[in-house]
């Protein structure tokens, strides 16, 4: 029998030892943990990044799995540790919403993790990855029952960025939710809260541009103009046919994006 | 008895959550499987890098291994996804001659990967390493005899880019192949096809610069003045004395190189 | 039982495939080894960044971990490998002082590792991580008494750069070790060294700055100004509240740093 997962999503880079260290601590606890780097290049302090990003990968993930995500802009200050049990997998992460996008999906029942004797000793201020994250998690791969980290809660903190409002009868203000590698333009309009997107006519401004095709994959945009594509995580992304979206629109995350359905 | 190696070689990059996707579907097929990134930073739409760090990396695998190269500017057109068995190995790549280079060096059998229940459903038209390639290397992993993923094809794409041309009795005009880490550039000058570089005297002209020093370590060479190496790769290499060739030469992947032997 | 850990520390970056070949080598001779990357993101030719991070990540694995960290600007030339036996781990590197700082912490054994039956044939000249480190770490792996890779030597290269130089009765000059990916200042001023910057007043001056606070985490420091903390790493750091400390600042790594006591 393989041992458990353990997915890693931080804001550390792959730079510094903080990520190599975060694995020594799980490994010297729990030898047979398999694992898996999601990404360390969380936009430093960018919550809601770090949101979609878990939000997009922990269902591919067999039951079982911890996720540990670690994007904290307020590390050492009031944000405590919370353990998320949601669709048959474990979280782990600071109460700082960046688990808002499982929370809006999933049944999921939060715990604050207050059991000290799970910690490192002594407890650092600045490096709860290392102190408090990892060892937490290496001990749930090994079997810890959830409820030996704490007690349920219920005021934590939920964030409702990831949703674009409603302005107008046929009009919603959304926004750019991350820049992918490709360039492409990840917005928060998702397929199956606007299905009318792909059969009816639409604008979509953003940028200085005024969108109304969509196409099924990025090689069927003409090249050098930007569509929409239904993209591989449901949400809608600007994308350039072989180019950079964000570099020809000039936008950046967190950026808005207006609908107008007709 | 650990289980079956599988690498990953694509162009998604290490900020989105792409990869991560990708092993949480082999784990969850496959949960033995032994992941090893070989790089996911190919030059977005590079083929031709891709293809030489693919068959760079291949031979230092124990047999049995499954690469999976995801380096595809055509994603959800017409690229069909290919199976390549050669050296004891397997390749799982789209057919857009990513696998050219091994072809080159090994015998190979080369399957259309046709067998949709494999994939996963619904399949997406812009993620295919999460839909197609990672289950597909996740069954070959465990134990999936090649024949049931399709059948031989002879029609498959094969491309000549990594061989110098030659120009005239003396002359060979080629290219640099990729650029490394350091700044050097590595060359598809390689020291089995002119090993009288190694002998004799040449000159080796790129960007302004006209070279005929050739040196055996990187440091033997005078600090900042470019010089040939035979590199790691047996490929010949444009390098400078803790410094960058790229840098100091203003080359470019892709930029021409013209070898003359004396 | 799960196999042996062997962690990579390498100025290799992660856009080659020479991190991934040498993890073919180590799976071909170790197939059960679990290898950690802690990061190949060293500053090319930087040994100091490389002491550094070693040293804070070691004590953080399980005893018999085998640590393998190739910064060699040297590659090829006269550095002897070296096997370092310390803490109940072992270390792999190129003898250029690389180690030095867990020599400072640590009792040490050193030996010269000379067995080149232990080696990949034929030896390159410029890929000793593929060549030499990654196949001696594999056997270390499993289970190579490391008397077998040669003997014990007393002239290593050991430095002394991360030590602050006394200049006065109250006046020390250290330097920064290395900057972080949040832009953090990591001196070279430890906590155990000078634990009267806890709880006395000081000055210390690095770039134009003069600073005189210290706080207890990050996010106690006011928005947009330096302040000192005691790092995780047990160093103090110059840190800026959400924002990056060597861009206000304007410095580099080994950019000097002076201390007053008062």
């Amino acid at each position: 029998m393989p041992g458990s997962i353990i997915t890693l999503t931080t804001d550390f880079g792959l730079s510094d030892h903080f990520v190599g260290v975060m694995k020594g601590v799980i490994l010297g606890i729990c030898p047979t943990a398999r694992i898996v780097d999601i990404t360390h290049d969380v936009g430093a302090f960018e919550i809601a990044e770090g949101a979609f990003i878990i939000a997009e990968t922990y269902r591919w993930f067999p039951r079982g799995t911890v996720h540990v995500v670690v994007v904290d802009p307020g590390v050492g200050t009031a944000r405590r540790p919370i353990l998320v049990e949601a669709a048959g997998q474990r979280f782990l992460a600071p109460d700082n919403g960046v688990l808002s996008m499982v929370y809006a999906r999933e049944e999921h029942k939060v715990r604050a993790v207050t059991a000290k004797k799970l910690f490192l000793e002594p407890l650092s201020g600045t490096f709860h990855g290392r102190d408090v994250f990892a060892p937490v998690a290496a001990r749930l791969a090994k079997g810890l029952p959830p409820a030996q980290a704490g007690k349920p809660i219920h005021d934590y903190l939920r964030l409702e960025f990831y949703k674009p409002v409603r302005n107008g009868k046929r009009f919603w203000t959304g926004a750019v939710l991350k820049i992918d590698r490709f360039g492409n333009l990840v917005t928060n309009f998702h397929v199956e809260e606007f299905p009318r997107m792909l059969t009816r006519p639409f604008e979509f401004a953003i940028g200085t541009r005024r969108l109304t095709q969509l196409v099924s994959t990025f090689a069927d945009g003409p090249f050098g103009e930007p569509v929409l594509v239904a993209g591989s995580s449901g949400y809608f992304e600007v994308a350039v046919n072989q180019g950079s979206a964000a570099r020809l629109l000039g936008v950046a995350s967190g950026a808005p994006a207006e609908l107008t359905l007709y």
